[in-house]
């Protein structure tokens, strides 16, 4: 059985580094990324460079990416100034994140769920117009800083609302990473009601050490797509409340172990986990890529 | 339900540490342990002191326990000379370590399966005329460094074998922490059929990051003991092959996320893993004592 990976770290990761990595970095670590085997690589954000420097080059990266080719390079676009700019980027494929909290919607997007959903369904109309695909993420939906735990029936009425309004896949994201297989199971149960499992993805933070687990549970749902991050970017294992993606290499030690195929050769993810890690200067946050460790090629240019 | 925690980090944790922890801090962590609410702590080995100086000082920490109250404190015995240091020093349990693979028997032990076996009995029959209870480990049920995978029925064997003799308890252990869920299903399914789950307990390591995904499926095949180790004592995040054991907070988010009952308070082993990290001049190796962080208290003490 297949299952699909989508690597997040050039933006989901790096967007939450605080050390930042020059344009021609991010290109390597692209390039080295899609030459491992991945076909989705989330390569930027268009977001305002005041809140967000980090992705302040995204046009820049897209620019250096062959768009047209087999690996899909989504961009996170969060209203129609950054679909703009998305455009012009030549992006092909966009993001919209939303949220199942609305507590966690107000914070973070400065409005409630219904309007931010208003405003997805417009960037969304103009990008499908526009040829491009369109994904949607909903994060929180095992549970919110704000309001704890989260009803799974919300998060199943954000995630139908998204696809109703083009989304070809869904994005779940236990945004905090509180969550464990038991709620995975619970919460999948009732967005299946709403989404086939084939158009949803599992977006698992490691930060209390489950997301390995969950993603466990969510295979046992049917869900057959999972985000991760490279050298599991964005997180900081000794930062209290650190909320990084699962590392890549990790879910791929996991589905190889599961006999599941993804098509993406794990040394040299870890191979790219190490060279971004080294970059950052930190230690990638993944356990495998500390029991693979280096390969010897990669020791010898060190 | 009821789940029992193992608490093997006084023991097969700082055994494996390189920085030594005087009586005194071994017998606070013990303390802390306990207090947690833990009621079994593997608090030492009776191993020769040439080749483990760190459980040099076992019948020290076993003098200074209660060794007849309610938390048990069963201590590592490799042959009838570690058994009768353990009599002498009034242990109430002992554990014998078996392996699954013959040849890391071989080069762990220096005798092979059945022979060790054989050594095994001859301790056990001793240990239990003299009243005490036993307990058995199985190294390598999931992967061995020397042979790599494992067949589930040479662990169905060798537990058995363990049962036979008298152990109470089997401890099966996924040594090098390869080990995936589904691997985790095959060889409980096997080894089942020998040895009821309820005298099962899992013993998993978090090199690959797959541990509470196992634990998980070994949940969802009957075992309910688990093996863990505060803070991951033992386990390094940044070391080749390192091969920690578990951290106990990381089982017990995963636990009280289900809804399991374990009777042991999470701040205070988190609190337990803050202060031996800070005796040994490192880090935890968890997720969850970042996540949850120091606690007000231990920050003023620091």
């Amino acid at each position: 059985m297949q299952v699909k990976i989508v690597e997040v770290g050039p933006r989901d990761g790096l967007q939450n580094e605080k050390q930042p990595v020059t344009l021609a970095g991010k290109l390597e670590l692209i390039q080295r990324l899609a030459a491992s085997g991945l076909t989705h690589i989330e390569a930027g954000a268009f977001v305002s460079p005041r809140w967000v420097p980090q992705m302040a080059d995204s046009a820049d990266v897209l620019a250096a990416l062959d768009l047209a080719g087999p690996v899909h390079y989504p961009v996170l676009v969060p209203n129609e100034k950054g679909l703009d700019a998305a455009l012009a980027a030549g992006a092909r494929e966009i993001a919209v994140f939303g949220a199942a909290s609305e507590s966690f919607s107000r914070h973070n997007l400065n409005m409630g769920i219904n309007d931010s959903l208003s405003a997805f369904a417009a960037v969304t109309r103009r990008a499908l117009d526009a040829g491009l695909r369109v994904r949607g993420y909903v994060s929180c939906v095992l549970g919110c800083p704000y309001e704890g735990e989260i009803a799974p029936s919300q998060v199943a009425r954000v995630a139908a609302a998204l696809r109703e309004m083009g989304c070809y896949e869904i994005s779940l994201g236990d945004t905090i990473g509180t969550g464990t297989p038991n709620r995975v199971h619970e919460m999948l149960a009732a967005v299946r009601k709403q989404v086939p499992a084939t158009q949803l993805a599992g977006h698992f933070h490691d930060s209390y050490g489950m997301a390995i687990a969950n993603i466990t549970a969510a295979l046992q749902m049917g869900v057959h797509t999972f985000d991760s991050s490279v050298a599991g970017l964005g997180g900081c294992p000794y930062a209290r409340g650190a909320s990084g993606n699962v590392a890549t290499e990790d879910v791929l030690w996991l589905l190889q172990g599961m006999g599941l195929q993804t098509g993406v050769d794990l040394r040299q993810v870890v191979d790219a986990a190490w060279f971004i890690s080294d970059l950052l200067g930190k230690m990638p946050v993944s356990r495998v890529a500390h029991a693979l460790g280096r390969s010897p090629h990669a020791v010898a240019r060190g």
